[in-house]
């Protein structure tokens, strides 16, 4: 999936990871150009004046931001930064476009990468000092245009989720600590890690308001009224990061599951069974049928390949293609050939018995929408299995130790959500991985329990009334 | 096309450029899937040390890169680099991954952005400090399986040119001066610009021999010597520069001319005739025979839209798509709705006649093939008529004077080259554009000219045998 990288934070992601990436990408931007989203491409380098007009956005990038300072051996006049997100990139041209309401909506979209220098310790596709992603970037008339929009891209990224990832997702808004900075408020969809018990941000879409149409100007003359009026707009992303989340969810101890949706590879098709003993007509009806099967699965839009290599043992190909998380693997040897069928074994489950070849393309097809469903549902259970709901402080904490995710009363302050991540890293029971990690806000999801509201917030100091159910956990 | 940015030598491409770029690169993507390569994506950071490995290579990029000295407020151990091109940034991965013969060859391919910090005067799509391009690396056993890579691809890059672009090209090798620094030989695909006279590199493809894989030590043991054996490589690339081309090659004075295989629309249907006099039936059923049309000709994958805005006239619609290059303009109104017909008019060249519309789509097609074949062939005479070839040195200056391409038998020597360049650049007749520009080479045809090379090379001054007919010419 990756390879190292000597610049601290970077990694090179390889053909087989990428694959997915190109897959995830392919589907998406088909969906977000049938909403009217134009792709484009914007510079990425800001200049310091315009990445620092809007106050609250500058504060919370400033200390991830790098600046160039020197090109060949010239120092620059003024330093010049990389994107973090392009909001500061890309507004000062919309405000030049839009002069009347029918310059309105401008829904633009980009596939680039960003450079964000954290100093926590990187992780490969999980926290990465440049990674890729999309970026949308609209502006709209009216507000409830932009709302409609947030919601219509939250839909599109828990599909990416649950349809092409087999990986539910809780939809839900952020709380205001946890907002976009210079938003008014940020959607998301939150996954759950069963190995480590941690909540993922899978993609967020974000109103911004007209905090950014103000502060660059992106105004027109209402044609009613004759008043200067801003623009709504909205930001989406979805990051690499969904491929990081792909692998810890489904992996296994033998390596990748990949779901079938985005695997680069469905079907790797491999002939066994050839023994110095066979007979040489034998030997090459079975490679010729290893091919044509191969051909046969293609020519149907599976993505399938031969592991024709004779170098290596049927055995050491079992391993390598489970590793690299390959949905179903195809053997086909002397027996096979007799029987006019092939033998399958399913990469998620071990499942393992055999197809006619007269149906084995329609087989492999249903086979794999069974896969991507069972994988979605084996993961949908044991998301519920550890998903709680309490109105007590030390059944949170507990909770929280037992790697779940707590739906807890919530007032929505940032000074109590602070209190309740102090509050709740254990300083017991310690494990690796999540040493002593309080718990966050991974969302307040779009549907609430069913459960009246308890009449005081989850946190034992806190005398505000509870706003909402919050679903809280260990978070990357 | 594009905006203007606050970052010198940086350009906004809009989404009317960008989606001709999206369609070059589904192309070409899909032309080297089929020849084996993969995708993949390496960082865009590169450390000083694996920079400046190759001494060449990086003599020649180091005055353009751009450095990263700080993150937020605290200042780099070491200055990191933005890559100018990938070389170094990916070669460490592939010395790790070759061991054995086995493990080649590795063909990869990335689309992304590269910076090169140019303090000449930037020009949109032509030069600019961040582009956008795919960049092939590959490795190889044998010197022939690589060079037989470099000619496959150039043979895509004027595929490129000719097939989506309708530009004719001329394939050659470059210079020893102008090669890739750091490889072996360049090979290119040549353009002419008529307005100017100017030739313009279109993509380059370059074979690297043997030196980066002995800088960054690709190697593994020979099966059958067993000595270390390094990989031979070749690296190749085209960039947005390519949509620059396009541009300037057929645009006119009315504004874009664009070929139709990469014309983002390829028919602009607009209602026309509809006058305040115009009963409310036939208006309505103008507007919706123009939709209906428009989804007959999708239907047909042809990219086409409607344009039914009712706050502008059909002849400032008309100036808009001329502007914006559209190839096919089809007009309806009530005369055409009578007799069933829609009235067309081709942008290249201002042609007008009428469509039956029971025969729409197949004609629309056609004529987009139409249009392509004919604007290359016409670029084709004209690029013929300014190329000429000569063996004398003060017709050899005239030529170039007239904006002429001018096939001169040369040495190849790079002082000999410097000496042409210097002593060609005029005194008198100076022009616009292109003032007192001396010629250079743009390549060696892989195609030389029938006609036997002289005894002498072009320059006066030269003692050197020519060594064979070389292309000259101004140049981007």
């Amino acid at each position: 999936m990756i390879e190292y990288y000597d610049v601290s934070g970077c990694y090179v992601l390889r053909p087989w990871s990428f694959a997915i990436w190109e897959l995830l990408k392919k589907w998406f931007d088909a969906e977000i150009k049938k909403l009217g989203v134009r792709n484009c491409y914007f510079p990425m380098f800001v200049s310091q004046n315009a990445l620092q007009k809007e106050k609250e956005h500058i504060a919370d990038f400033a200390p991830e931001v790098a600046w160039v300072t020197r090109a060949g051996n010239s120092k620059l006049n003024e330093p010049i930064a990389i994107r973090p997100t392009s909001e500061t990139v890309m507004y000062p041209s919309y405000a030049k476009w839009v002069h009347s309401y029918r310059d309105l909506p401008i829904r633009l979209n980009q596939w680039c990468n960003v450079v964000r220098w954290e100093f926590k310790h990187p992780t490969p596709f999980l926290r990465t000092r440049e990674f890729l992603w999309q970026e949308g970037h609209t502006a709209f008339q009216t507000k409830e245009e932009a709302e409609e929009e947030v919601f219509t891209i939250l839909d599109l990224y828990a599909k990416v989720y649950t349809d092409l990832l087999a990986i539910p997702v809780v939809k839900g808004r952020k709380s205001e600590k946890e907002k976009f900075a210079g938003g008014d408020f940020t959607t998301t969809v939150e996954a759950y890690v069963p190995i480590n018990g941690r909540g993922i941000q899978g993609a967020t879409s974000h109103h911004l308001g007209q905090n950014f149409s103000q502060m660059f100007d992106i105004s027109y003359e209402d044609p009613e009224s004759g008043k200067k009026t801003f623009a709504w707009q909205n930001s989406w992303g979805m990051t690499t990061r969904t491929i990081g989340a792909m692998i810890m969810i489904h992996g296994d101890n033998s390596g990748l599951v990949l779901p079938p949706r985005v695997a680069p590879l469905q079907v790797i098709v491999i002939p066994v069974g050839i023994t110095a003993q066979l007979d040489q007509k034998t030997k090459q009806e079975i490679i010729t049928k290893t091919e044509e099967i191969t051909v046969v699965l293609k020519d149907s839009n599976i993505r399938a390949e031969s592991d024709l290599r004779d170098n290596y043992s049927p055995g050491w190909k079992f391993n390598h293609w489970e590793l690299k998380g390959v949905p179903i693997r195809l053997e086909l040897g002397p027996k096979d050939i007799e029987k006019s069928q092939v033998t399958y074994t399913l990469r998620y489950n071990g499942q393992k018995s055999v197809i006619p070849l007269a149906n084995l393309s329609r087989k492999c097809s249903d086979l794999l929408d069974e896969i991507h469903n069972n994988m979605l549902k084996n993961m949908e259970r044991i998301r519920d299995e550890c998903q709680k709901i309490t109105t007590n402080w030390s059944e949170f904490k507990k909770f929280l130790d037992q790697r779940c995710l707590i739906l807890a009363a919530f007032c929505g302050l940032p000074d109590c959500e602070d209190n309740i991540k102090k509050d709740s890293s254990c300083d017991e029971g310690v494990e690796v991985g999540a040493p002593s990690m309080g718990a966050k806000t991974l969302c307040i999801p779009l549907k609430q329990p069913p459960e009246q509201l308890p009449a005081h917030c989850i946190h034992p100091d806190c005398k505000e009334q509870p706003k909402f159910y919050a679903l809280f956990g260990r978070s990357y």
